[in-house]
């Protein structure tokens, strides 16, 4: 397996762009991320898309507006985790010497197809009786703060943080920051989650161009930025009887791959972009991924560990609660702002010399598991 | 790169199955590969699963659903060619050694949801003013017969063969023979294609299990399949001033790969399943994949060097006009039945000796582009 490198990163702002084309929106990420690179179009040898709702051969389409055609494109669709595993198999592609030059692209416009929550599957009986996202994440805050004292307050300082972090992101949905009693004050959505705790509904797109270690010494002025990890598995079965809802086993277990694919622990993580659908989700997968122990998640954030200049900024870029969450595009936004973080191009919100950064996504609801998918990438500063 | 096989193949009958979810359907092809291949479920490290309208995360609810849970899963959609999509990542991980087992799923139930033609996207411009399939492959008919002098007699002969071949298949969702009069005869979908040259809407799925040499040879009496040649390519660019439309450029170009990977040529392969969504398709494509000369493709079925005992079994299967094309699902089972074919485990419609097989699938309407996606595979017997 060779080197990856990342060569450009492209995005979009995330919002909602009801008279904006899905496709303009991907284009435009792309050809942000091409001219980042300073690669031509026709170096793209092969390119995956994530998207979840945005037609079949979306791909197809928004390469051949771009006169890229004839080139191996793969749609991919692990809901939430669309993008990372995009990104994965364009990392795959070039380690494993399939392409010295791949693309992974995220993209997805929600705000004309859904209002509120996303709507389960027609045959999906445990989403009819209302076993959608916001009531899981609920349980799961429910469940924390029964088992370790966690606090609203608590809780609430995860939406804090991030729309403050949001405010020093021109490309984030939400650009405002909220105090602890707004969002205790928001509408309630599930028991104890509120409306300024859940993610938003959006559009965006964001791409990144992955590129072999002889690909990226030839471009002039690139900061080398490698892919020191990259991980990808489906949820692990869901068993009631005996099931922590607080603990993401498949999280767990994909940190630790990532961790030992890197040869790095959690400690060397200077940021983190998780997947923080609900405050909740922030809360335990700060301690899944290792930064915190197991209950202390609540304190973690309370005490500024989680901030920007805190031991590891997480959701610096203002994470899916503040910066957006167009299913899709996510996985791969993610990888954007790491990207900006390492190479010291984050604006007001640049954690100090960060080095090691980590993305995390979780896709979909699957009766028997936990969850449909996580992935989990390191990038690393080489120089 | 190492090489590649096939030790494992399972696939539900075709059909309008309005009361099974498609789920159960997958699970049941998947379950046939496994005990094909004698492996335990465990064994499969990576799966990707093919399909257009299945729900986001369909191959983790099928796989949870047999308590394959914590395995890397991939949904990849590529239209009509997802399941070829699937077939060829499930190669690559095994030919890259990023697995020793991976699983390829295409599924997609389509009784339900969709009638007569699949409708264009809400923004497919072109779509809505009419180019949707039946009327691109009527304009691909009526240029090759004022080119060629192509006959309305040939267009039908390939439905007559293919329908002929379906009635040998008891998996195929026609098992009806037709003659060139009830072809010509039946209501007219777009001049010239009649319905019965028209693939119909249904719903099954198909699994194939990919293995390394090593595990293949630890399988006591597995008849060595390797796969030969595996391409994906997204379409050429459409340029309308000069472009035959009765010539694929993808096709002729991911075949000439195909070959070249392979090193062999047309006149190797024994059996071809393809793309056959019309008559059309399956005439013009004997040419593109090198069968014939252009312009032959009339004369080729008509002389029957496209039967089961003709110089290149084409859709042997009944291909999508008789054993059906549930979308997602028709890669996959073109390999299981280029596979059952080279094992000599094809009944009645078995091709004498067969040693090489070729499949091939074209997938969706992009506009600027000839078409999405078209994925081509070879696959030889090696003992």
């Amino acid at each position: 397996m060779r080197n990856v490198f990342v060569i450009g990163v492209g995005m979009t702002k995330f919002g909602k762009f009801p008279e904006m084309r899905i496709d303009d929106l991907a284009r435009s990420a792309v050809m942000d991320a091409l001219k980042d690179s300073g690669l031509a179009p026709k170096k793209i040898q092969v390119a995956y898309f994530g998207h979840t709702r945005q037609g079949t051969c979306a791909g197809q389409r928004v390469l051949a507006d771009l006169g890229m055609t004839g080139v191996e494109i793969l749609n991919v669709d692990n809901a939430c985790a669309s993008g990372s595993s995009a990104l994965r198999y364009a990392t795959l592609a070039v380690s494993y010497g399939m392409a010295e030059v791949a693309l992974a692209v995220g993209m997805e416009k929600l705000s004309t197809t859904i209002k509120g929550v996303i709507p389960p599957r027609e045959d999906d009986l445990e989403g009819a009786m209302g076993r959608v996202m916001p009531s899981v994440f609920a349980m799961i805050a429910q469940q924390h703060m029964h088992r370790y004292g966690t606090t609203a307050r608590q809780l609430a300082l995860v939406s804090v943080k991030n729309h403050a972090n949001g405010t020093l992101n021109p490309r984030a949905q939400y650009q405002k920051g909220v105090t602890v009693d707004e969002v205790l004050n928001s509408r309630m959505i599930c028991d104890p989650l509120t409306l300024l705790q859940c993610t938003p509904i959006g559009d965006g797109a964001a791409a990144v161009i992955l590129a072999s270690e002889d690909v990226m010494k030839r471009l002039s002025g690139s900061v080398p930025i490698r892919v020191a990890a990259s991980v990808l598995l489906s949820g692990e079965a869901r068993i009631e009887a005996d099931w922590d809802i607080t603990v993401s086993k498949v999280t767990t277990h994909a940190a630790n791959m990532a961790y030992n694919q890197a040869g790095m622990e959690p400690k060397d993580i200077d940021v983190c972009e998780l997947h923080d659908c609900f405050t909740a989700a922030e809360l335990v997968h700060t301690e899944n991924m290792g930064f915190c122990a197991r209950g202390e998640g609540g304190r973690f954030v309370e005490e500024g560990h989680s901030s920007i200049t805190g031991r590891v900024a997480v959701n610096p870029s203002g994470g899916l609660l503040a910066k957006g969450h167009p299913l899709g595009a996510t996985g791969v936004a993610q990888a954007c702002e790491i990207v900006w973080q390492l190479r010291g191009q984050a604006g007001k919100r640049q954690v100090t010399d960060a080095r090691v950064g980590m993305a995390h996504t979780m896709g979909g609801a699957v009766s028997g598991a936990e969850t449909g998918a996580c992935a989990i990438h390191i990038l690393a500063r080489e120089a």
